[in-house]
């Protein structure tokens, strides 16, 4: 069985519904980010980036989402998480996963964390206004050039579904109005209608 | 034959040199990022992301490291530039990639390219100075934590590889000194001596 840590409303739960769609044994341990819980030496030993999620699985531990991601979609092919077989195809996957890591993620956690990069308030007060501004262009360019429709690789769900319905929900709480992306808007609401992950995010 | 866009000094190299190992048959066509090239139509048409690199293969266009690297390993298996039949060791390798492009190399454009998300100058002045120290930050992990040595999964030279000595290649850029990073100077000065790693970099 594998150990998974995740926190509420964080991109974990990306990892988290892979799990849930895999069908694999594991147990949820949820990581108080509020009280910093990820920052304490228990946590750095399993993570040392302290950061989640976190996947411990019998062979080791595997951390990003990129990566836990493909480990469950290979780990569970009967799933159908992703077109495992053909190298083009789950290089799409891959290419929307890495985009969402290194461009949306990053461009959403300038408006919540930014002393990651910077120290001065100003500083700070600055990233958090240019923040809606860079999801706008991030969204705008999934609505018009990653999202086929109705399922970012057409007709075939993948974890990259998982992944964009993860980050599209923080959409709000950046200043975007989600509904101006109307193909996004209906994937995160078909995902939300979802029974299982409607479930999951209920038990967070 | 595939068409692959990049640009000298950038985070190109590490497709550029995956491309190399793996036997592909490709052109190279390089991107003038001084002249801001990857701005103009023709290029958006191409990537609308405005970056590089982009790899161009007879199935469609692909973006990303992480993906056009995965991509390269599953293509060229003979190559054995990723262990692809374990799902573990491989999820170690899409970590690693993930991690440097969504972490360390985001670091490193906080010095170059602040105004991907900030205004001010004195916002982006502060992240020029914070930089460095966030390089030493993740390069601290890299060196304690991911680099098992000689090579990233140990014996089991892969695409990681390509994709660290990429990025430690910026470190004095970033006004860090690579040598308090011991095993990754000795990964760095090994790849730098590689016959096909120089050849690629002195034809940039």
């Amino acid at each position: 069985m594998y150990q998974f840590f995740y926190a509420p409303n964080s991109c974990s739960l990306a990892s988290h519904l892979a799990l849930e769609f895999s069908g694999a044994d594991y147990q949820a341990n949820k990581v108080d980010l509020a009280h910093n819980e990820q920052r304490e030496a228990e946590y750095l030993n399993l993570n040392p980036k302290g950061r989640v999620p976190v996947l411990v699985t019998e062979s080791g531990t595997i951390t990003e989402n990129p990566a836990i991601l493909l480990f469950l979609a290979m780990s569970y092919p009967a799933a159908k998480l992703a077109p495992l077989e053909d190298a083009f195809a789950l290089a799409q996957v891959m290419s929307v996963n890495a985009y969402l890591s290194s461009t949306v993620h990053v461009a959403h956690a300038h408006g919540v964390r930014g002393t990651r990069w910077a120290d001065d308030p100003g500083s700070l007060a600055d990233m958090k206004r240019k923040a809606p501004a860079v999801m706008v262009d991030c969204f705008t360019l999934i609505e018009d050039k990653l999202l086929a429709g109705p399922w970012i690789l057409g007709d075939q769900f993948s974890i990259s579904d998982l992944y964009l319905f993860t980050i599209s929900q923080w959409l709000e709480a950046d200043q975007v109005d989600p509904r101006q992306f109307p193909k996004v808007y209906d994937h995160r609401t078909r995902l939300r209608d979802d029974e299982v992950v409607a479930r999951v995010i209920a038990g967070q």
